[in-house]
This record gives C-alpha cells, structure tokens and sequence, in this order.
C-alpha cells in the first residue's frame, strides 16, 4: 500500500517518465510527437522518419476520448500493439530482406483470413511500397486500414453477401476518417 | 530555333533545373523527396515538415503512367495545382488565421458543391485538424482525398441517387489507395 497518487510497478514507472518526456506540457502526445519518438525508437528498423500517417492511423485507432491525442493508457496499449506488430512484420517477411514484398503480403492476408482479388492486392501493394518493398510504417498503416475498412464494411454488411449499399455521407464518414 | 535537346522557355529551365535537383539521380520526383522539396519552399507557412500523407495524395492523383513517381511534365503539373490550392486557401481562410477551421471548411465544402451532413463535415474536421485549426497541407489532403472518393462514388452511382452498391473488392480498391 502507497498513499501516492499514481504510482506504478517499476516497469510502469520507467513507461511513464518515458511517456511524460514524450507528452510535453500537455500531458497528450499527438501524431507529432509518436512520430518524434517512433523514429528515435528506430522501431522501423531504417534511418528514415517514421510514417505520419501511420501514427494518425493509430491513433484514431485507440483514441478512445476522440481528442486526437493520447493520454498514458493509450500510449502503453500502442506501445503493446506495435510490439505485436512488429513481431508478426518480422514472421511475414520470410526472407529477411527487412521488408515486405507483394508474394509476402498476398499470403499475409490469406493467413490474416482475407480473400481479395488479385487486382486489390496489386493496387494495396503499388500504394504501400516503395519499389517494391512495404517497411515497418507503411506495412502498419496498410494492415490498420484494411481492418479499419473491412471492419466498417461488415458492420454493413448485415446478410454476410459480400455486397453492401452506402448513402453518400455513411460512405464519407467511414473512408475520410480512416 | 536552337539544336539543343531539352530546351524550354526561360522559365521552363529554371524549373527543370529546380526539378532535377529535387529528383536526383533517378530523374523522377517520388513521395519523399517531394516532402523535402515543399517543406524547404515554405509554400505551407509553418516550419513543420510538410505533410508525407499529402505528397503521396498528390503523387497519386497526378501519377498517369502509375510509377508512384513524378516525371518532368506531372512536376510541372503538381507545382501549378499547388499554387491554385494556396490561392483556393488564402480565400477560404476568411479571419486570416494562418489555418481554416471548422467554419471556414463548412462554407468551403457548400461553395464547391458539396453537400455534406453536418456530422460528416465534424468528422472530417476532427481527422485533419489540430487543435482545431486545418493547415494548408492537411487541407489539400482533405480536399483531394473528398473529391476523389467523391468521383469514385459518383462513378458507381448510375441512377444519381446518392446510393450505391459496393462490393467489398471495388470497395477496398477505391478506398485503400486513396
Ligand atoms: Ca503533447
Ligand atoms: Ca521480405
Ligand atoms: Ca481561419
């Protein structure tokens, strides 16, 4: 028993000096700022920036309070998920060559159980990589989009055809946010 | 008449020296390299790098041949349609905030046409907003990505009914690469 506010196992504590040195004043991190810290982290296993994108992409994906920003709960479950992330990356890229390519990510989303045509795996493959390879970031907002997508879709799609019909705003609300 | 390859109008060449500098030994002008080129030009009037999700956005709205990368001629293109965004921007920026915000945005989107449920344009304000205020790259962004899943929608919508029945694959391919 400890009369203190917020405190933390050791391991905790250790998150949370490192979550506050993230947070800034606000006591949130934005998209920003998980870039900031995601490239320093060198999570990516490349020297470049790690991807904008991806960290909005997440973001909105745990932002449970809808500010945009993280408080610490959110940031320890990111830090979960993209640990896991980064294990699955590393088993998907079968041949070590530090990213994914196009057979790589078809049997990828087999395994993940999607069926998709071969055109939609070309087109998900020309929008995510980079001659020919998907890194880390880009491999992550690829996979977060497709379950975001996939997940609003079924969400419509109340007979399990596989076919869905979208009013115009419904369409704009799941696609511009994501 | 002169017998050189390669040769333009003085401002052609002040540009194709500008581009080649951009594009480096490769010749073409890819996502990344478009970012470092707009954040040193200062077009988007903050210090903070340009947006990479934007850069692709436009990439692949300008990419004809589907390489992912700018040629000469699509360089040209992007730098012309980005001087009419700023133009578009300034205008919509109606207090001279630096940034549009929730209200500007609204008036934007009924001025080109759109017509939008009040909380469609909320969440669209959330997603490309900090702080409530919308930058000119994320703006761009916002404005290219609505008005290509707005043609993509429309473009299935034979009867005009603001209705539309989307397969799952049709679905992902108009939505994953925009
Ligand atoms: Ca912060
Ligand atoms: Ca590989
Ligand atoms: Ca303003």
């Amino acid at each position: 028993y400890t009369p203190y506010p917020g405190s933390y196992s050791a391991a905790d504590d250790s998150m949370w000096s490192y979550f506050t040195a993230v947070a800034g004043q606000d006591g949130e991190v934005d998209a920003e700022e998980l870039q900031r810290c995601l490239t320093q982290s060198g999570i990516s296993g490349t020297y470049s920036p790690f991807s904008l994108e991806t960290c909005r992409i997440m973001i909105a994906m745990l932002d449970r309070d809808y500010t945009g920003k993280m408080g610490f709960k959110e940031f320890k479950d990111l830090w979960a998920a993209l640990s896991a992330w980064k294990q699955n990356f590393m088993t998907i890229d079968q041949d070590r060559s530090g990213s994914v390519e196009h057979h790589e990510l078809s049997q990828a989303f087999a395994t993940m159980g999607y069926r998709l045509n071969p055109q939609t795996v070309n087109a998900i493959v020309k929008r995510y990589s980079k001659n020919g390879r998907i890194f880390f970031d880009d491999y992550v907002a690829c996979c977060v989009k497709l379950r975001a997508l996939t997940d609003f879709f079924r969400r419509r799609d109340h007979l399990q055809q596989g076919c869905v019909n979208f009013t115009y705003d419904d369409f704009l609300q799941g696609t511009m946010t994501i």
